[in-house]
């Protein structure tokens, strides 16, 4: 394993505080120490001239669908179920198991790009998308998606139990670089008696679930309507709650709601850019940070979003909130930052990743502040967060190993990925129509 | 003067309509011929490829005070009031004129960099930034911001009369590429017999004016109290908007507001980042663009948005819009680039701007298409607005004169212009706070 000091490194510490001309020394996987002295027993392999860069914990996206890279663009200034019934189920109707692969690829360039090591994917076809994260060095928390019926070969012939090997066939695989858990789709989509199937089998597998919950007011009027409680507290009554859960969106919340998210430990995965693109509820994230709901950041899928870059998602999170709220002094830096860094690390269970320690995951990205947009540089946190883009991202490490260096891909043959990509999303979006599902609330 | 042509490349043309492997050439400042075959009696000088290019109109910074590119990350997350008495005005109170060179430098550099290639600018010491435009080979529009009294020495010594000398100094300047206009601060700021002096002066040097309009329910109570009319109805009630106007922000506006700026053909220019941020009102966008009302974008100064990205603002006004209305099919994509480049333009008196065709000036930019967060390249229009970021931007012309190619600055010292811009800065910043003025809206 290598031992790497990186010398005169500025960094943001495990309290959102600007620390400068730091030494951080890596030893294999983990950071063996931080400081402004280099350590004195450290025998470096390598030493990494950290000038006029800034460290930062490594972004964790806790909500996306990778593979839907191949839909970028393909469904712009599209009324919501335009988007999905005339674009998005479309092109997937026609999705074959290996364009999973190539987009997930496209997908994991994109990430480590802007900074990012590790996703929480919920999709289809999902050792696809294992392979790649096995491939890529990232890490992530896989979800193969279940609608709540098991369908013959005709309609993907996906059932409960393929996605229950999945999580059997790929827990802990990668050096424990991948996680596992199951992925019903939604309480809209899942009967109760479907989500009672979910939890025995998670219990089974000891494992918990990433799903999509609460995302507009009709699926919380409907699920009054047919169950007599709001979305949350339908999977609560059910005991799916009482899993380990990442629950994408959770948009339109009651009281009660809130109480029962942050009693049951629900993670929750916000991702505004779709919001605001999509025109969907904004979720009222103050209210769950006060009542101590745990809140990551995610990208959701590049269908809706255009890109997967949690940069920009951190800004988006604080200018939207500080507008809603009517305080410019709102969603501070630090938050922000906790919420793309530590908090979405512990959403995927990587609970060593997030924050500049010793002892902690070597899960980091140096970003280059010579760049005018920097400049001066008052307040590099604020920087990272307000002013900075992916080409500012100049390194990026998981577990200790480089994924990009000097701008460079070390993992990921991007060149090869890019054309193979494009190749099969213009396939896919020139396939004929064909409808495999309407979108119902 | 240079013929160039540029072969194989994307652009997004007049209508907002991608066409593919087109060739454009330049002849001197203007664009000779746009079209997919070589224009056949065009003998060029200089021939660059295309191939994975995108040729867009560059864009133009309806609303900016490029200087305060001093003070980016030095007033965060504060509510209002404290950001700009405690903070913003500290920092200009300590301002030297040279400093205001070396600002507007350093934001000229990023906005390059960005794809901006003329902006309209409200701040102080005016001839700096007029030197800096000369310099850097931009475009502009200048205006010498004047609170409404005529100070002496000890308070800055701006006069009235200092701001037209400055209009009639540099009005055509640099080949044409420097505009002024007076730049009253706003109608809160000045009592209505400084307005009508303003017009008077106007009136004699045949030009308009750039002013701040409106920014908040606060300032249009006071209007009504103190007037008996709205800010713009005692704008057009004093004759102020008879004058060609730029009004930065209109954002609480009512309905004859709304009609009052379409029938005077007022300029509006909209600052969407700032707004997040400072958790200011967020203008009625659409029921302007609906009563014809010709609207650019802009940034606003750095202290209260961080920095100069066009790319981004479009990104932001479309995203928000989409978001208020809750229509996902809002302002599309074509329209966003319109206020961006054209309109623009416009705003800043550069009729023949922001359109490629034959005869406009020669001000484009060329993104570099081949990042992953392009691919697949369904919709390269779309992209622009949505994933793109300042990384992708390559070559940047003015008047067809490279001021970026390859990403290089090739008018401005961008090394010098770090360092010294830095050092000024960290010394405003570390000055005694000494206020001069309380906002009063």
């Amino acid at each position: 394993m290598t031992r790497l000091l990186i010398r005169d490194v500025d960094l943001v510490d495990a309290q959102g505080k600007l620390q400068k001309a730091q030494c951080i020394a890596i030893d294999g996987t983990a950071i063996a120490s931080v400081g402004e002295a280099e350590p004195a027993d450290f025998v470096a392999d390598e030493t990494l001239d950290g000038t006029d860069l800034l460290a930062m914990p490594a972004y964790f996206n806790a909500h996306c669908h990778a593979a839907m890279t191949l839909e970028r663009g393909w469904a712009e200034d599209l009324p919501f179920e335009r988007w999905l019934n005339e674009r998005v189920w479309v092109a997937e109707s026609a999705l074959q198991e290996e364009d999973v692969y190539w987009g997930a690829a496209l997908a994991a360039c994109e990430m480590i790009r802007a900074g990012t090591v590790g996703f929480a994917d919920h999709y289809f076809w999902m050792d696809q998308v294992a392979q790649v994260v096995a491939e890529s060095g990232m890490k992530a928390l896989l979800a193969w998606c279940w609608f709540g019926k098991d369908t013959g070969p005709e309609a993907g012939g996906i059932t409960l139990a393929t996605t229950e090997r999945f999580v059997e066939r790929w827990r802990g695989a990668a050096d424990g670089r991948i996680r596992t858990c199951l992925g019903p789709h939604s309480p809209y989509m899942c009967e109760p008696e479907a989500l009672k199937r979910v939890v025995a089998a998670a219990e089974r597998l000891g494992v918990g679930i990433h799903l999509h919950l609460s995302e507009s007011r009709e699926q919380v009027a409907t699920s009054l309507k047919r169950y007599g409680r709001s979305p949350v507290a339908h999977l609560a009554a059910l005991g799916v709650l009482g899993l380990p859960t990442l629950a994408a969106h959770c948009s339109v919340l009651s009281e009660d709601d809130v109480k029962i998210l942050a009693r049951q430990r629900v993670m929750v995965a916000h991702t505004p850019k779709t919001y605001l693109k999509l025109a969907m509820e904004m979720p009222p994230l103050q209210r769950l940070l006060d009542a101590k709901v745990r809140v990551a950041l995610g990208t959701d899928g590049p269908a809706s979003n255009a890109d997967l870059n949690l940069l920009e998602v951190m800004r988006l999170t604080g200018l939207v909130q500080k507008s809603a709220q009517g305080k410019a002094e709102a969603m501070p830096i630090a938050t922000l930052q906790r919420m793309a860094s530590r908090n979405g690390a512990h959403a995927l269970g990587f609970s060593s990743s997030g924050r500049l320690a010793v002892g902690a995951a070597a899960d980091l990205v140096l970003l280059d502040t010579r760049g005018t947009h920097w400049v001066p540089r008052h307040d590099l946190a604020a920087s990272a967060v307000y002013a900075s883009h992916p080409g500012d991202v100049i390194h990026v490490m998981c577990d200790g190993r480089f994924l990009m260096r000097d701008r460079v891909l070390l993992t990921l043959d991007e060149e090869r990925i890019r054309a193979e990509a494009e190749r099969r999303a213009f396939r896919l979006v020139g396939s004929p129509m064909r409808r495999v599902r309407a979108y119902q609330p």
